[in-house]
């Protein structure tokens, strides 16, 4: 009980101080010449970005280069030890991509259901990670309201959502983000079908699938890929199919071969910035700033190491 | 100002004649079995769909196929003339499309700003529709609170959005919209550089460009088109230009080679149906319904005509 109240006190203390620092922000923002993202990008230092744990980048190999996920095991824990264990095993390897619905996702893994891939060390399927308690996680909340959700905001880099009254969080699935694929039973996923968002954010998916990860760099590789037949983009043509030469953890990639990148720190006056500079756009095209930003329009920079 | 009082009223009536509908369709909803998109489309009348005026209708040839754009007039009727006159005038015809943003918009016009083609009857620029009065517009209202604007909902099948103390009405930037491109000045657009959105709703482009339509069909030839590199999209290296074949009004196109379209009518009892399917999906694959839906989520639905 004591651990519980003092973490809901430094939460509340981090959200004031972060209301502070974002009033801060914006006093010096209207009074400063306005700056777009990419010089506030410019204008970073450092300790604005951070390199993702090689034990949380998942490299997914295709003829047409590397798509890059970071996994987030603050939300899916076992999801992500799966896929840790999948990758390790090779069971990508050679598999497809199967699946590219129109303003939806785009899906992978094994689409031969009658003689499926057999998984060596991997879990076949897992408990549903759809939500997990809020009390000791780091939320960056964004101010602005939300339809779908009491509370919207940033933790450790992901789009996020929070319901206070019953003390869950979960990822929410913004353009990029990537999950874990099941049938109707909530346990029937677990990570051998994966999917990116590649439309406008299908957030009624939230807490319905385990999202465990965001694709970080190469995301465009999968949205041009050419759509399945309506609805639901199923390759029926399996010509159409896109092998995948790998899928593998960054940790276990010779370092020369790794790609060097960072993500910008949600949670700092630098992210923050970027957030009012997109919320209010003070450019010489922008005749009407929104004075509001949506969570899945929040920019979430990615850069490759300088 | 008699005038305007009744058309008030005629819109109050409405308006209150369709959350009685709408009411009426909960309660028989709660009541029946949960009914999808598919099953409500069956079920139809129809009466629930309309045939767009052919002079609202753009082709929008590629050598891939037929994109299909209704354009919406009573929001932007200026622009809505200027781009009839410049198919009609085969202006696009042999252009290009010429930058594709991931996430973001597909973009096609005259991409040689040195010589650029000339135009003989329509006019190379325009001043903004980016807003209208909101009196005198139907404006089905979606309940779900928004974002970016006051109010939102549905006005003759577009995505709409509507501020009441400032009395105006604008359409939102959802998945297949389509606006016209516009430099620095508000009055720089005007037809001849056109976009589609293919990513996660730009709302914050709301009321600074010229939305006048809406893909109906063939938004994939669009969204899966290779991406030109960042920030903007626009096609360096020029062999990735796609040709346009042509752009044509459906009402130029001899009827046998016509696309015949129906669009589900927006403010109709099985239309609320619809997004009443989808804010609560209590199909067995959901586990969560969301409860809410957002704007740029609710379908639209088109069918070729039966």
């Amino acid at each position: 009980m004591m651990l519980k109240q003092t973490l809901a006190s430094k939460a509340m203390l981090s959200r004031v101080l972060a209301s502070l620092v974002a009033a801060l922000a914006a006093v010096s923002v209207s009074a400063a010449p306005y700056q777009g993202i990419d010089d506030i990008i410019k204008a970073s230092a450092p300790a604005d970005w951070r390199t993702p744990d090689p034990e949380n980048l998942l490299y997914l190999e295709l003829p047409a280069g590397r798509v890059i996920i970071e996994m987030a095991p603050a939300f899916a824990p076992n999801h992500v030890a799966n896929v840790r264990a999948l990758a390790r095993e090779k069971y990508f390897d050679g598999l497809f991509i199967y699946r590219v619905q129109d303003n939806y996702v785009v899906q992978w893994g094994d689409p031969d259901e009658k003689n499926p891939r057999p998984i060596v060390h991997a879990k076949p399927t897992l408990p549903a990670e759809f939500s997990r308690p809020a009390a000791g996680l780091a939320f960056d909340v964004l101010p602005e309201k939300d339809v779908y959700a009491p509370e919207v905001g940033f933790s450790g880099g992901f789009p996020a959502a929070r319901d206070g009254e019953k003390g869950s969080a979960w990822l929410a699935h913004c353009y990029g983000m990537v999950g874990a694929g099941r049938d109707n039973d909530a346990g029937s996923g677990g990570g051998t079908e994966l999917y990116a968002v590649i439309g406008h954010a299908p957030r009624h998916l939230d807490r319905n699938v385990t999202l465990f990860g965001r694709v970080l760099q190469g995301i465009e590789l999968l949205s041009s890929l050419p759509r399945g037949p309506a609805p639901m983009g199923f390759y029926e043509d399996t010509r159409l199919r896109l092998p995948i030469r790998a899928v593998r953890m960054a940790a276990d990639v010779p370092p020369a071969q790794r790609t060097g990148i960072e993500v910008m720190r949600t949670g700092t006056a630098t992210f923050d910035h970027i957030i009012e500079s997109r919320r209010n756009r003070r450019d010489d095209w922008t005749k009407v700033p929104a004075g509001h930003i949506e969570l899945c329009n929040v920019p979430l920079p990615v850069r490759l190491t300088p």
